[in-house]
This record gives structure tokens, sequence and C-alpha cells, in this order.
């Protein structure tokens, strides 16, 4: 759809019909006019920009990603960024600020008001990848001792500009938050009643500093709209909404597949992201993992006269290794995937443990099956005892492995995502050979 | 925090003390009350579940895991599940019969009134994993021509036990959707202008037959609170809230990160799920994988005289399979989360395969540094250099590999995801062989 609609505005921008143009775009939703913008010639972008209605510019410029914001930026006067800025909403405003060169920052902090530039501040004060850097301090708030019909005044008054309001707060008058309550509950309610008999006093709440993943947790615990962020105190900060947080746990889950094989997250998106960039998160764990890999090199190594008296061993390793390396992913990735989502709980190690014992030998016992018949068929019955044996071993200690580690890393609070596939492969690599050699030792000592 | 609760919560159980515990109980959100219910003795749960208020306990049923919700129906009289069932949301209420043994939710459905019958078996008429399982039939629909204050009579009178009162939706009177209003603009309107000025006709909707993953995509796309649902002829069905999106995606990512470990995805968590089940879900793939990795013997056996002339050779090749694994697992995740997420598109594939045919030849000649020095230490000039050239090689077609394959299934129109990094191991492994044996004979056939 959008490729016609693109062949369509360059065609309009090449008859310079501004205000077909205009018109246009006025059809489409806010983030299909973003890909719009971004899809259209480099030296139109500016150009198509400046001939949004005010009222939607700033959301558009919002989804654009920020090297487009950046390349908008300078094309805009003096007033125009003011302006923009000025109508960006102020978590919005944070992350454009994050990402700008500093240089730009500073400048663009220059153009807002004082009580934008305080607002801005204190967003940018907290951690990256806190909380308080989601929020937004636009919300409403009312009072417990206020009639229902006071409240919707109120709101009325206070509400234009508010993309929080499915969702009013109740606080007292320091601002400590009291309770979150529901729009449709205050026009549903009859206006003399009072707010206070509105309320449920079990409202959910999270700190500022609180990691922003949290967040996501809670809100998909408690399914709710918006999430208010409070200080030390229980102090009314601001409030996360989902749409926040949808994108947090999306850009989360992002970093967990990357931490899955072994590439340092990226910082934006693929596009986004440059070759130098993509070479260092990666570089980094293929040549520690070479270190783990050395291992294997050395058994190898202490092992060759083993290896040179029956050269048929060694056809086996990659099918070996190999087998325990695919079993040892797919535990651990289950591990640290239950993990993340709270499926599978550290407390409960045993549990789990028990359980991939069992499946692991299960596993083992097709797989080391499957090794016999191989064997058979490549080696002669020696052979096919020691790859089946070997197999199995393999199998059930590669599966314990994936589980043991994830859990390990977490109950020394580190990430368990670090059990990566690469990582637990080359582990598992170096305890397969170990194995391998000591059961060819034992059963070709044992046979002559 | 819960634990300490559980603790006096057995406390009053033992006591006998109802109406304390009735009281507890209410304190707590929804989902922590589910959480405290699952804690409890298996005895107890239905005789807590019958002290909760009926305006909640429906809600904290649908918190509970299948297998718990299961056991509760077991205990209570046909008049206790009747009314439970109907005060269920409807979309809650086909998880449930989704999930019951068959002859269960047959005999459920002889007690639903038919006008909540119907409504249950529209629902379950859908394809699984479809939009339509995921809606929920209770939203509010007004008429462009009605004023904002007939509407907001309407909204009263309809809105009691809509879930979905956010948004409220205009139709035409044939039921078609023409658009979607945030409450609150009702609010922050004049009572006597009439609705369709509040209108903006630009409403986003989906089919009840479009996959699940695609409402994700429009919600994170459209940052909406809810996502109505309509038929071919574009008449308003129901909606899909954000709650039920979220956990959509968080259950969508779980089965990414089980199939990039070459697991068949669980139906169920992790703790619900038997062994038998997880046996299934994996063996199917380890013995695939037997079978790519049977390539790897053949090259093996193939090239012996080789192998036993340069035992030495041999040390090499965990660590040269390991990271042509390593590398191709890192670009194959990157490219299928990447074409997951929507962050790189099949159409510019070959700006993916140029930015990584650059990455992979700099992560190919760090590493093949990595690999002559190696090489010098453990075997001498020659093997430096064939270690060396082999594993700049390696790197560079492994790192195409994880790039092309999730491209090629998704041209297919077969899911990337299948482009796990076990697959691609056990692939690379084969390519790594291959490679390193054609450069082994070059090198010393021209040496000697």
């Amino acid at each position: 759809m959008l490729e016609r609609d693109m062949a369509q505005i360059q065609e309009l921008i090449n008859q310079q019909q501004w205000s077909e143009l205009r018109d246009l775009f006025s059809q489409y939703p806010v983030p299909d006019i973003a890909d719009l913008l971004m899809r259209a010639q480099q030296t139109d972008r500016v150009l198509l920009f400046r001939l949004l209605p005010r009222a939607i510019s700033s959301d558009v410029f919002s989804y654009l990603e920020s090297e487009d914001q950046n390349e908008i930026l300078k094309g805009l006067t003096h007033e125009e960024t003011r302006n923009l800025l000025l109508n960006l909403r102020p978590d919005d405003r944070t992350v454009l600020f994050e990402e700008l060169p500093g240089r730009v920052t500073q400048k663009l902090l220059n153009l807002l008001t004082p009580e934008e530039l305080e607002k801005t501040r204190l967003l940018l004060g907290y951690p990256e990848e806190s909380v308080g850097r989601l929020m937004t301090p636009d919300y409403v708030a009312v009072r417990p001792e206020w009639t229902v019909g006071e409240a919707l005044d109120h709101i009325r008054k206070k509400g234009r500009d508010s993309e929080t309001l499915n969702i009013i707060y109740v606080t007292d008058t320091e601002w400590k938050l009291m309770d979150a309550v529901e729009l449709h509950r205050f026009i549903l309610a009859d206006p003399r009643q009072k707010v206070a008999e509105l309320m449920s006093h079990s409202v959910i709440s999270i700190s500022a500093f609180e990691d922003r993943e949290e967040a996501v947790h809670m809100m998909l615990r408690y399914d709710i709209l918006a999430l208010p962020v409070v200080d030390s105190e229980g102090v009314l900060l601001g409030v996360v909404t989902f749409d926040d947080v949808m994108d947090v746990a999306q850009a989360e889950a992002t970093e967990d597949f990357h931490k899955g094989a072994a590439v340092t997250p990226l910082k934006g998106s693929y596009r986004e992201t440059g070759i130098w960039e993509l070479y260092k998160s990666r570089i980094v764990w293929l040549l520690g993992l070479v270190v783990v890999n050395l291992l294997s090199l050395e058994l190898m190594a202490y092992y060759e006269e083993l290896l040179a008296s029956t050269i048929a061993l060694t056809f086996f390793i990659p099918l070996l290794l190999g087998s325990g390396g695919n079993t040892g992913s797919q535990s651990s990735t289950i591990m640290v995937r239950g993990l993340a989502t709270g499926d599978i709980e550290v407390s409960q190690w045993a549990a789990s443990l028990a359980k991939e014992l069992i499946v692991g030998l299960a596993l083992g016992l097709t797989m080391g099956l499957a090794g016999v018949v191989l064997g058979t068929w490549k080696g002669g019955l020696t052979i096919a005892l020691i790859v089946g044996l070997t197999m199995l071993l393999i199998i059930v200690v590669a599966n314990l492995i994936g589980v043991i580690l994830p859990l390990v890393l977490t109950k020394l609070d580190l990430d368990p995502a670090v059990a990566s596939n690469p990582l637990i492969t080359s582990i598992t690599d170096a305890t397969g050979l170990l194995i391998f050699f000591a059961i060819s030792r034992w059963i070709l000592v044992w046979i002559h």
C-alpha cells in the first residue's frame, strides 16, 4: 500500500501541489505518515515535514528514527524547532535528547521554556533504562474529598493535552499517591458522590529508579493501562503508559535474543547500527569463546595417540559434539526464557533439575540408540559401543549444563542470558571431548 | 511478601476466621489473590475461593493456570459454576474452554444462558491463534448523528460491565465500524456537539481471522489501547484489549526463543508441561539434526588419509567448527529477530547481505589472525597457515549462511525462526569441514 502512495506523493511533490499533499497526508495514521516521510527522498523530507499540520507534526516526529530526527532538526528554523520541542510529549523529548549528540542536546535545551526545561532535566536525571526515563509528568490528579462533579470539572480544565486521561490519580495535599481510578468510573458515578467513594485503595505503583523491565512485569501482571511512578516518599512523579511499556518489552526481548546468540545488545535498530558497532558487538564474544575452545584443542592434543591409533573414532567427533551442543542450547534457552518471564523460579531449582534429569535421560537414550546404529554402520561393533555410550552421556551432561549454568548465574545476581547458545556449545564441546576420550580409552583397553 | 501473607492466611484458616480472611483478601490486587490461592494447600483452595466476594471471584479465576481452574471447578456446585461462568469475561471463558478437556467443556457449555452460549460459540468458532479467539464482544458503540450528551447517556446505561470503556466505537445502522473515539474526548466535548464532530475517520481495525501476532504488530505500531475487530464487510465484532495483546506478545516471544534453540514451542508454561511433552518437543529436532551432522561424518570418513597423515590438524577441528557455529548463530539470530520485529525487511535483502559481508570479513580477519597465532603456537607454520586461512573463510561463509537462510525461508513463506542456532551450527559444521579439508589439501600439496 505504502509503495503506491509513495509514488502518488512523489508525483504531487514534482507538481508542487502543496495543498493536495497536505490533504493526502491527513488521511493517514501518524505512524504511516512517519513511514512515508522516511521513504521520501532525502531532499524532500524537511519540505514534507513542514507541510504537516502543526497538531500532528510533533507526533510524527516522535515516530521517526533518531537519525532522521537529527536530519530534520538541521533543516528547521530556530522558531520551528522551538515549537516542535514544546509540542513533543516530555517522555518523547527525553528519548530525543538521549540519542542526539551532546552538543545538539545542549543547544536544544536552550530553546525550552524554563518550566519545560525543568521537566526535561528531571527526566534526564534518572539513570538510563530506569522507569524515570520512561515516564511522562502529564497526568491529572484529584483529591478524595472532592465530589465526582468537581473532579470532572477539574479533568475538563486540566485534561486538554494529557495523554493519560484514561486513569485519574487521587493524591493527598502533599501529592502522595492514594489511588488510581479509571476515568469511566467517574462518568458512571453520581456527580454528587465523593471521589473517596470510588476509591479501592489497592493502587499499584513503581519507583522512578526501578529498572524499566520491572515496569513491563508489573503491567503484564496487573493488566493496567498506566503505571503511576512515585519517589521514595510515595509522592506521584509521573506515569508510564502501556505504549511505552510495550516498546520496552519488545526492546528487552530483542536484547535477550541477541544475548542468547552471544551478541552484545545493539543500541539502536539493526538498520541504524553501523558496521563498526556490529563488529564490536560480536568480536568480543567470538574471541572470548576461542579461549573456551582452547580446552578442546588441548584435549585433542593430549589424546593424540588415541586419535592416531583409531582414526575412525575422529569421524564421530563433529556429530557427538554437535548433538551435545544442540541439547545444551535447548535446555539453556528454556531455562533462560523461563527465568525471564517468571515461569521458572530459582527457588524451585531442584524441581527443574529433577525434571531435566529425566528429560535428558530420555533424550540421551534415544540419541544413544541412534549413535549405536550409526556406529555399527560406519565403524563396527566397538565403535558402535563407544559412540552410543558417549552420546548418551554427552546428552545427559550437556542438558544439565544448560539447566545449571543459568540457575547459577541468577543465584550470583548475574544475567542468566549470559548462558548464550554459543557459550553453552563451547562448554559442552570441551566436556563432550572429555567424555568421548574417557569412554574410548576405557572400552579400547577393556576389549584388547 | 507473599510468603509472610501466606503464613497469616494459613493461621486464619486453622482458626476458621472466615470473615477476617475475607477482609484480608480484599486488600490485595486480583493477580496477588490468585497467587496466594495457588500457594495454599490443595484442600484449602476451593474453600478459599468460595470466600472471595462474588464481584472479584471470576476475575481471580481467570488469573489461575488451567490446571488449577479445572481443580476448582470440580469442587464447586452446579449453581456456583454457573455463576462463575456467567461472570467471566467472554474472552477469558474462551481460553478456559480451549484448555479444559472436551467432556468438561461440553458440560460447562450446558450451564450458559442461550445468549452467552452464542457469544462463546462465536469466539470458539475462530481458528486457534486467530484474533477472533482473543476478542471480547463487550464494547460500547454509538451513532454519528447522536449528540455527545446522548452518547454519554448511552455509555452510562450500557457501560456497567464493559472492560473496554476507554474507547467508544462509532458505527452506522448496519454496525459497520466508522471510527473509534477515546472516552475522554466525550467528556472534554460540549454535550450538544454531534458525535460526528469528534470523529477523525482514521480508525485502525483488524480482521477476526488474522493471526494474533498481527494484532501485536498493529498495537505496537499505532499505540492504541484496544483494537476493534471486524468481519470481511467491516462489521464490528469485538475488541482486542492491550492486556491480551501484551500476553500474546510475551507468548510469541517465548515461542521464538524456543524455536531459536530448535525446541518445538511448548503449549503451556514450563511448569505445566509434562516430561513426555518436553521430550517430544526436543527429540524431533535433535534426531533431525543428526541427519545434517551425517554430512560431517561422511566428510571426515572421506578425508581419512589426510587426517591420519597430519593428526595435528584434527586438534583444531572443534575450535574451527565451534567458531563458525558461533558466528552463524550470531548473524542468524540478528536476522530472525530483525525480521520478526520488522526492523529488517526481506525486500532490502541486498543491503543486509552487503553489510554482513563486510562485518563477516572484519570478524574473519580478526579470528583468522587469532588462528594464525594459535596455529603457530600449537603446530608450526604450515598448520598456522592452514588454521588461519580456514578460520577466515569459515567465519565469512558461516556469517553469510546465517544471513541468507532466514531471508530465503521468509521468501518461501516459511517461518525464518526455523533457522535455529542448532540448525545453523549443524550446517556450518559440514561447510566448515569442507573448507578445512580443501584448504588443508591444497596447502599440504603446495608445500611438498
